[in-house]
């Protein structure tokens, strides 16, 4: 019998990623990892949609892809095809989308179709981590666009595009976050997004538009997405119900040319997103969906007045942060000198998570005095005690606040 | 604004499968896929299932991975650490066993955590096309070798060790599906397992045992798993709840070292796999497991029964094959001179889907004359009629049933 074990040690690919912890559960003043606000996960409505299509369509569960293919469940996709066209203003068929395992997993999709190793991204200069971090692990060279309180520069944009034009790079694609802004905040008016558009055409660089946040906008109007603009096929556009609903039901979506599409469905070898939670999200959300997000974006909005009252107390000036008008996180500012990295860890000792800014860029150094916070999860009690000891850490550690 | 078009296929990567085309239903007579019997989708059970758990957990989907951690819902991996206990003998601790989304993504990372181009994997001569499909797209050596009516030959198996090992070569792993195996049926008696295991240690090359259909046997006595008779750490076990419940929603494990299931969280960057359908699967399972796995094992061998008959009646003496004790396919056997893949499309235009034995193959060329049907999905009735039609179209394809 075998006694000796395994050495998998001699046995790993090489440069595989650091292996993974133990798992300790949440930290208690949790401001990362872009939860939802537990108390409005529509539990009794979740449980009748459950049992309205598990009879209506719960047989097809013995076929791979229920009887739908491989786009995913056709309920799902044609609730989005409503919604996409009420909502975002897009006309689209429910054969134009693939629903994905969350929002990364289209991501990751698109980006075994496009990118090679060298090839070349554009991104906001602040932008969405799991993104970016995509990027660098695919070896693809990430230039980022400075943004403003209204989102990416286009004068930034059209200079980066020439500049690299003039290096005879041709990036793969323009990834943009234009509706609520990740980690900004902010909404691309109509007019960025139409030079956007203008642009995308001049260089012949399709644009990836992310809407994972575009249902969570309390106050603003909010403009057509680029997507809606869009006469021909320069855009894929990625949505998700992590941020509308929940994030642990891993759905999202992509909606992008057929000839685009066709190649993500031949790389999608995972037998199909799982269908219980699309069964249950389509009958949820073709029944509920305005009642729902009315009532979870005025939590949200009651959980950033919390966080920013509390930023008030307890930083005072020391910090800036444009409100945002929806979403989960606040992009928080602090004096120049400050790198909120070093902090990280002291803070995290005391059950305080937040994200540091230069995990949040296309250029690290240039968001070292910035840092996340996550706004969603945390009771109002949390946030306040959580805020308030954030400030004490960061005393001790910088002098801010004085 | 834009008005040209991008130009895709100019910024593709290199090397892409082929586009998939638009998916057009399923085949009248559908022998592949590994679905499942949509009778026995025990509806009303996971409507019962979803408002328990919901009700237990629901909030919680408001959080990334629930309140599990990245390892899955705790609900389903206590579950399984029962039913492995009780159905396999293996003893383990939840937090050793990964929930994935179905069993492919179980091997996707161990293939990402273990291999290289360039590296080799043992396989059964006739093996899972999944499988060796993954191994191929890496580049890696896939060796198979021979079976027998009671499944991976030891002798052979011993011999290609020696021989790699003559060449300087260490394979990765050895990938086993021994109870049940797929194709071929047969269950790996337990001396081989332990002469396994043997080789396993006197190699150093680790096991991976695939017991995707393990809980699907009817009448035969079912050996302890290879992973049970290990006192170390040589098996990485997989399994799935594709073939006891649900292939559409997409569960399945690994249960594996520590230091193995480390490096795979570190690669699985999905987010977590879906939660509902874990919730639902832990409740619906704790609660009716045996019932629902006898019910359905029944239904399966009636239909195994029904398809015997119609091979018998349709192809009499031209086809050989063993009836296996559980699972939902049959391995036929054609003289030697047949290919079956050439039939392949002849069958489709009638709309009879099988699977050509040489995609089922570590060596396509000698599985050419053999084929794989599938029998959980249709009925008594498709089953008669498609059997009958897969027949003329042979008649008149090779000669064969005379």
């Amino acid at each position: 019998m075998a006694e000796s074990g395994i050495d998998y040690s001699s046995l790993f690919a090489k440069n595989l990623p650091a292996a993974s912890g133990r798992w300790g559960g949440f930290p208690k003043y949790n401001f990362i990892g872009g939860h939802n606000n537990p108390d409005e996960i529509p539990v009794e409505g979740l449980i009748e949609a459950s049992a309205r299509v598990l009879r209506q369509d719960g047989q097809s569960l013995a076929t791979y892809n229920l009887s739908s293919g491989p786009l995913g469940y056709n309920g799902l996709r044609d609730f989005l095809v409503e919604k996409l066209a009420h909502y975002r203003q897009i006309r689209a068929n429910s054969d134009e989308i693939l629903i994905t395992s969350g929002s990364n997993h289209a991501i990751d999709l698109m980006n075994q179709v496009l990118l090679e190793p060298g090839d070349t991204v554009i991104t906001e200069l602040f932008t969405y981590q799991g993104a970016v971090n995509r990027l660098r692990k695919l070896q693809v060279n990430v230039v980022g666009v400075p943004l403003d309180e209204d989102g990416m520069r286009m004068d930034a944009l059209a200079m980066t595009l020439g500049d690299l034009q003039k290096q005879g790079v041709r990036p793969k694609y323009i990834y943009t976050i234009p509706t609520i802004q990740n980690p900004t905040g902010s909404i691309l008016p109509v007019e960025r997004r139409h030079e956007l558009l203008r642009l995308s055409a001049e260089y012949r660089v399709p644009i990836c538009e992310d809407e994972c946040y575009a249902d969570l906008i309390w106050d603003a109007d909010m403009p057509e997405s680029i997507r809606s603009l869009d006469p021909s096929n320069h855009v894929l556009h990625i949505g998700s119900f992590s941020k509308n609903l929940s994030p642990a039901l891993r759905l999202g979506y992509i909606l992008a040319p057929w000839e685009v599409l066709s190649q993500m469905l031949a790389c999608k070898n995972d037998g199909g997103t799982g269908a219980l939670g699309q069964m249950v999200v389509a009958d949820y959300f073709q029944n509920n969906y305005r009642a729902h997000l009315d009532q979870l974006c005025a939590s949200l909005k009651h959980k950033l007045d919390t966080l920013v009252k509390a930023l008030q107390t307890h930083f005072g000036d020391a910090v800036s942060y444009d409100v945002p008008p929806g979403g989960i996180f606040l992009w928080v500012k602090f004096p120049e000198h400050i790198d909120t990295k070093k902090v990280e860890a002291a803070a995290l000792a005391e059950g305080v998570a937040f994200n540091p800014g230069s995990d949040w860029a296309a250029d690290p150094d240039a968001a070292r005095n910035y840092l996340r916070l996550c706004f969603a999860l945390a009771s109002d009690e949390i946030i306040e005690e959580g805020i308030a000891k954030l400030a004490q850490v960061f005393r001790q550690e910088t002098g801010v606040p004085e």
